[in-house]
C-alpha cells in the first residue's frame, strides 16, 4: 500500500466503481478525484462519483468535474451498452454532495503544486483532463511523481477496433501528449485487466457483503451480461480496479518492462493503438536509457480473489 | 505435399534461398518465379533465384524480374545488412541463365490463365508483383485458387518499426491491395516466423550436406550475425521457409484463425502494420461468414528439423 497522495481521474463507470471500492478500502491518500467523459458524460461521472463515495463514507473526498469533450473533437455518448445508461449499472444512489467549484484539470495542477514532487496520478478514462492540465501546468510533468493510466493494448486486440482500447480512443490527442509528457506513466492495459476477472461467484459473495459492496454487486449484472458474449461465460474484466492495484502496489505485476510508448493520433484504421515498442522480447528487454513508458504485460493469478476481499472490508 | 501448380514471388535474400532449396526439395511443382526488390533489388534477386536454381538442378523453371519499386514510392536500398551485398550472405554462385522477357505481375497473370482456378500463389517479398498483376487482370482473384504470404505480424512486434514488418512496410498499398482482393489470403507472420529457426547445430548438419546445402550453409553465416543481437544465441528465424512450408501443407499450423486483415497504409506511426482483428480470441475464433483472410498464429515445434531433412536432400 501506498502512502502518497493521490488525484483519481476516472469516467464512472462500473469499474471505476468498483475501483473507488478498492481505494477506500485500502484506506488510500486521495485528495481529489477528477471525473472526464468516457463511459458517460463527466457531469454524470462526477454524479456517480459522489454518490459512491458517500455510500462508502467519504463524502470528505473533493470531486471535480472534468472535461466533457475531447481535446479534439465532440463526446460520441460513452458506453450504455456496457455499464448501463447511468454507468453504473441502473443502481439509484442516494445523491449526495455537489462536485467542487474547479475543474478537474484545475484540480490536478492544484494538487501537483500543493504535493510538489510526491503527487502520483492514476487515470482510469480517457486521458483529457490530464492533457488540459499538461496545458495549464507546463512544469506539470517535474511536479508529479508518475502516471498510472488504465488504457491501451501492446500485444492483445483492442476493445473498440481491432487494435484501439476505449480510454485511448476516446482521445487519441490527448493520450499522445500524456505518453510525450516528461514523466514516468505506467500502462495497465488490455493485456492484463482482460486476464483480471470476477466470475459469478465473485458476484455473488459480494453481494453478501456490506451496504458498499452490496450497491457494487447490483451493478455488476449489466456488466456481466456484456462481457458474457466477449468472454464466453458469465464474468467480467476488472480493468480500472487491477490499474489501481499494480498503482497502489497491492499487486506485483510479473512482466512490466520499461518500452517505448507512443499513440496513434491518425484517421486510419490505427487510430487510439498505443503503440508499444515490443521489439526486445526476445531477449527479455535489457535495460535501456532514457525509457520512462512502462507496460504491464503479465499478473499473477487471483486479481478477482484480492479485489474481492478488499470491497469485503467496506461500510 | 501440394500437387498444384504454384507461381513463387520472392526477394532472394538468405531465407528466400532457403525456401527455393525447400521448394525443389519437396517437388513443388513451381510453373514460375518474379523478383521484387526487398532484401535487395529486383534484379539481384532474380538473378540469385536463377543461380541457386541451377545449383538445385533446376534450370526448367522460369524467372521474371518483377518491380524495382513500390506502388507509390521508390525502392529503399534493401537490407545488406541482414543478407549481405549480394543478397546472399556474399556467396559466389556460378551465373546460369537470364531471367525471361516478361515481367512478373505478366508471369503471374499468364499462369493464372494458364491455370485458371489451380493456380497457386507463394508470395515472401514485398507484394508489388502482386498489385500489379491485379492491376493487370481484375478478375485475377477468381483465377487463382488462393495466396500466402509471409509478411507482417498480429500479436507480435514487427521488424522493422514497432508493428510493421518488413515485407509490408516495403509496400503497404501493395499489401493492402492484396488483403482487400476476392481471395483467399493466408498470412504467415512475424508471431510463427520468428519462433521457426535455425541453431548452430542445424548450420553445421548443412554444412556438411550436398552442394545446395553447401550454399546455404555458407549464406547463413551472415544471417546468423544479424539474428544473434536480437534472439540472444547464434541462430536465425525462418521466415520465408516456414510460409512455404505451411502453403505446401507439410507443416501444419496449430492455430490458424479466419480474421479480418488489413495494412495501414497512412503516414503515421502503424504504417505498414497489419492490423490483424483477433477481437474474438477469448472465445476461440468462432467460425463467422464472409471472412477470406487466415492468420497463422502458432506453429508446432521442429520446423528446424524438419527444413533442415529437406535441404539435406538436394543435390
Amino acid at each position: 500500500m501506498s502512502g502518497a497522495p493521490w488525484y483519481f481521474d476516472c469516467d464512472t463507470g462500473i469499474d471505476d466503481a468498483l475501483t473507488l471500492g478498492l481505494l477506500v478500502a485500502e484506506g488510500a491518500d486521495v485528495k481529489g478525484i477528477g471525473s472526464v467523459s468516457g463511459n458517460l458524460a463527466a457531469a454524470g461521472g462526477a454524479r456517480n462519483t459522489l454518490d459512491l463515495l458517500a455510500v462508502m463514507g467519504r463524502t470528505d473526498v473533493p470531486v471535480a468535474v472534468g472535461a466533457h469533450d475531447p481535446i479534439d473533437g465532440v463526446f460520441g455518448g460513452g458506453a450504455a451498452f456496457v455499464h448501463g445508461e447511468n454507468g453504473i449499472g441502473g443502481v439509484e444512489l442516494p445523491r449526495v454532495g455537489e462536485p467542487v467549484a474547479e475543474s478537474a484539470a484545475e484540480m490536478l495542477v492544484r494538487l501537483a503544486h500543493e504535493h510538489e514532487g510526491a503527487l502520483r496520478v492514476l487515470a482510469v478514462g480517457p486521458l483529457t483532463n490530464l492533457a488540459l492540465a499538461l496545458e495549464l501546468e507546463p512544469r506539470l510533468p517535474s511536479l508529479v511523481a508518475d502516471v498510472v493510466i488504465m488504457g491501451g493494448a501492446a500485444a492483445v486486440p483492442g476493445n473498440v477496433t481491432a487494435v484501439a482500447e476505449a480510454n485511448i480512443i476516446n482521445d487519441p490527442i490527448a493520450a499522445q501528449a500524456v505518453f510525450a509528457a516528461e514523466w514516468p506513466v505506467t500502462m495497465v492495459g488490455l493485456d492484463v485487466t482482460m486476464e483480471a476477472r470476477f466470475e459469478e461467484a465473485h458476484r455473488q459473495r459480494l453481494e453478501a457483503g456490506g451496504e458498499s459492496a452490496k450497491a457494487l454487486a447490483a451493478m455488476l449484472g449489466v456488466y456481466f451480461d456484456f462481457y458474457t458474449a466477449i468472454l464466453g461465460r458469465p464474468s467480467c474484466a476488472l480493468h480500472d480496479p487491477l490499474a489501481a492495484a499494480i498503482a497502489l502496489g497491492t499487486l506485483e505485476p510479473t512482466l512490466a518492462p520499461l518500452v517505448p510508448i507512443e499513440v496513434d493520433t491518425t484517421d486510419g484504421p490505427g487510430r487510439g493503438q498505443t503503440i508499444v515498442d515490443r521489439r526486445d522480447r526476445y531477449i527479455g528487454y535489457p535495460a535501456r536509457p532514457g525509457l520512462r513508458h512502462r507496460a504491464v504485460l503479465e499478473i499473477p493469478e487471483g486479481f478477482g480473489d484480492a479485489l474481492l476481499a478488499s470491497l469485503l472490508r467496506l461500510p
